[in-house]
């Protein structure tokens, strides 16, 4: 029998209250206890991968603690209450199915009528006969000629996600000889964006995917009719060059101004949606069929991971029950995502909206405010870049930011150069091996300027190369750190009600229907 | 006489500190009185501009008192002993002379002999007179061809402003007939980020720059030696290629290696290098030496104002005062700027730096401990996008966060659709607009999952079009606010300290000199 309890009435979240300061870093990160951490704090992921938390601020009695939480917070019964097609998106009243676009973790799941694992696999099938088609040339343009680009239209998840696993890919794809065609995305409604991507592309060999779920999209619509003007004005047929990704509901499902269209649900929220149609057109067309199902075979095998009720064997679970204590216990609010690798570049913005949009609440599944904090600030960049820019904060600032690195062993285009007896992807590696060291012990310095006080917490994900596989590995684990400390701080992960007032405001304001200060703001702008 | 004071040790800061919840935005927003508010607070900037604080939580009393400190913090008084070459960066016993990049705001500057403003604007000259030489084709690759790209080979301040500024003006430039040639950028050690570029453009019809002060920063060199070898293997002459941006003493200065060289000094701090010949000598190449003198312009009108001794007339400080009065008093950690222009993409990322590196410090300008807590986490990204992702946190998250945002009345390509009888840039415009009064005021709901508790404060930087002028305005806006910011903490706004210790280590593990927990992190990566 699952409960829903507030982090706050949980025994082991009150047990964990009272173990603050118990872990000095600069203390257990030194001499031979340091090596130990590193061998022993450590979760293996899928695909070689593993999650190691050496540099928390945690030992054996927090990590018990933390056991002792997971079980009460019934985490892992919650977790099979979601992929056994519970409704856990309460507010909408919806199931939550995204780990199902990609493997059964479960009992079948029928809604709408319909086997969901088998509707999303059809759409894949879908998907990929359709790619095939458009890279053996048998779906052309108008002109008969083969399509060279990809243009996604789409916002926020329709966006964030598939733009951040193709940049992921797109240098992998091209020295593997898996690259088919390059992916632009539109996303923004500022007209300046859709305007520069179409001036950089050929309109008229490009296929444009219209993606949104319920076909209401106000961006979306509008960056639509912007690319069917641009069409237009080069004498071609819009209908010849678009396909939709959407609701079996919306208006785009059966309309003649696609050339098709693929079907995602409400079960699958936009944030969650890499792995559905939404990131399987876009992928499946630069990429090839194959590497998309790669890429679904990784966030598989690590949502197997995720059901594993031991904490030491669930990496997610165990980054979920970590940042929980960091951030309601030892009260750092704020986390940066820092991959040391250049396919990750807009990782981290996908992951601020995954986290913030999921978590980012105040009031708990009942709609009941809850008196804790929620929901972390994510922000990141790629190393080494971050170094000469904002690690100055990170190392000498007066808040403390928990870090969450991501290394690979190999770089992803294997060409390099070798300086001071050292290849560059040698130099990437040790940069992130010592910023983990110097965040945690510090150095101590009479010139107080100098002087680095250590005890700023990290963790790593290592792996052998960013591939389909590990890209879908790290976006599962994600996922599914996210879903896990959504169930602890017993928030619905899956609604987004925040967004909704701005959009009702922006339609006044458009409808000349506003009085005060925010006609006196739409005067600044000259609305 | 100039004081240094600590902030906690100012009459006015104490009184401020019992200036606590004074102001309710959803009472004061509401009605007659926002109107009143956004027409009153408000501070006109150069180039058109205008900052707004309306939905900032002040009110006269909390104005009054941050005027006091402003002067008992004696920020115009510092900030002159800035422009008129007193060594302001102590740390390092430097002068900070960026703002005489742009123009000449007090007494004459003299340093290693030589009138500073006179050099800096030698240089912009003699950057100006390449530029034209290669876009006349007077200056040629080896084979005799015009240069048709530019690659900045640099890191940290040496890429992340010019990049944002590059991008800002990327599509104006090229609407307004005024661009020259595409710029690209290589800055991650990673293997990966100099490949893709490199295989991204045309090497043998590329002009390459090395941007390094001291001419030893390991990535930047290490980049170097990457592109090198690019060139040799397609049998093209480095030298022939590549020119520098260096200081007179480092050893790229007289090397036969470029082209030319073209020069900074030790007074212009790598994040405040947008405007020196940094950013100079891209911005140049990429969109004419005309182009970037009127960035610079913008810029030097928008320092004029930072001058004034009443906050109400400038508003850099403003924008400061505010900060501190939300940081160290409203105990706000992070702010989120949010620009309404997909122009300014990158812009956050180079704030990020610039805020971050600047003022991520807790110690004084004499190396002794705060007791306070100094700059604040920066993040963001542009709008609508931000909307689709982590505003749900901004709107409906357990902290809050004050937020930046910057919107133009124009976009920059004038190319737009109506839809539902408005257009891109006016959806644009309504959204940002929506979005202030949205987080200030909220909205009751008896559902308390559409509940938006509002009183969330923001400002705004409204301007006619984001062109090269008020590119430059808002880039000093930010420089001056961080800088003011530095005078009231107290701290050295321009050395970076916190960077060094992670160089050491990571040298160390290059270097096999490693032992425990370094050498175990080390093997995880197979260093």
């Amino acid at each position: 029998m699952i409960e829903w309890k507030n982090l706050d009435t949980l025994d082991a979240y009150k047990k964990l209250s009272g173990l603050k300061d118990e872990v000095e870093l600069k203390s257990v990160m030194a001499g031979a206890n340091g090596a130990k951490r590193v061998a022993e704090y450590s979760v293996p992921m899928s695909n070689g991968m593993a999650y190691n938390f050496a540099a928390k601020q945690v030992d054996d009695q927090v990590l018990d603690v933390l056991s002792e939480l997971a079980e009460e917070a019934q985490l892992s019964d919650k977790f099979k209450a979601l992929y056994n097609g519970e409704v856990i998106n309460t507010g909408e009243k919806r199931l939550v199915l995204h780990q199902l676009t990609r493997g059964q973790l479960g009992d079948d799941v029928t809604a709408d009528g319909v086997n969901k694992r088998e509707f999303y696999v059809r759409q894949q099938e879908r998907i990929a006969a359709f790619a095939d088609k458009v890279h053996a040339g048998e779906i052309v343009n108008e002109a008969g000629e083969k399509f060279t680009s990809v243009v996604q239209i789409g916002i926020g998840g329709s966006d964030l996600g598939p733009r951040a696993m193709y940049l992921a890919l797109e240098n992998w794809a091209k020295v593997n000889n898996t690259f088919k065609m390059e992916a632009h995305f539109i996303s923004n409604v500022d007209p300046d964006d859709a305007a520069a991507v179409l001036s950089g592309v050929d309109v008229a060999h490009s296929i444009f995917i219209l993606v949104s779920k319920s076909g209401t999209t106000l961006e979306t619509l509008t960056n639509e009719s912007f690319v069917k003007d641009a069409l237009k004005k080069q004498g071609l047929d819009a209908s010849k060059h678009m396909i939709a990704v959407t609701s079996e509901t919306s208006p785009l499902a059966k309309s003649s101004d696609y050339l098709d269209a693929f079907f995602m649900d409400d079960y699958i929220g936009g944030r969650y949606s890499s792995t559905s149609s939404v990131g399987g057109a876009v992928l499946s067309l630069a990429f090839g069929p194959d590497i998309f199902a790669r890429f679904l075979q990784g966030a598989a095998a690590e949502d197997q991971l995720a059901k594993n009720t031991d904490i030491k064997k669930n990496p997610a679970m165990m980054d979920a029950l970590i940042g929980v204590y960091e951030r309601n216990v030892l009260g750092f609010g704020t986390t940066a995502v820092l991959p040391y690798s250049q396919g990750l570049s807009r990782f981290p913005a996908h992951l601020q909206q995954m986290d913030m949009e999921s978590n980012g609440k105040s009031v708990n599944r009942f709609g009941e405010k809850v008196d804790y904090v929620t929901g972390p600030v994510i922000f990141g960049e790629p190393g080494t870049n971050g170094q000469h820019s904002f690690y100055q904060l990170l190392h000498q600032g007066t808040d403390i930011i928990p870090l969450q690195f991501v290394g690979f062993k190999k770089s992803q285009m294997a060409t390099d150069v070798v300086i001071e007896n050292s290849t560059s992807q040698q130099k990437l590696c040790a940069n992130v091996v010592a910023q983990i060291m110097a965040f945690a012990c510090g150095k101590d310095d009479e010139n107080a300027n100098k002087y680095f006080a250590g005890n700023r917490p990290s963790s790593i994900i290592v792996g052998d190369q960013l591939t389909p596989e590990t890209l879908g590995a790290l976006l599962a684990h994600f996922e599914n750190k996210v879903m896990f400390q959504g169930f602890l701080w017993n928030v619905n992960s899956f609604d987004q009600e925040g967004v909704q007032l701005g959009k009702v405001l922006a339609k006044k304001v458009l409808a000349k229907d506003m009085e005060d200060a925010l006609l006196a703001y739409a005067n600044l702008l000259d609305i």
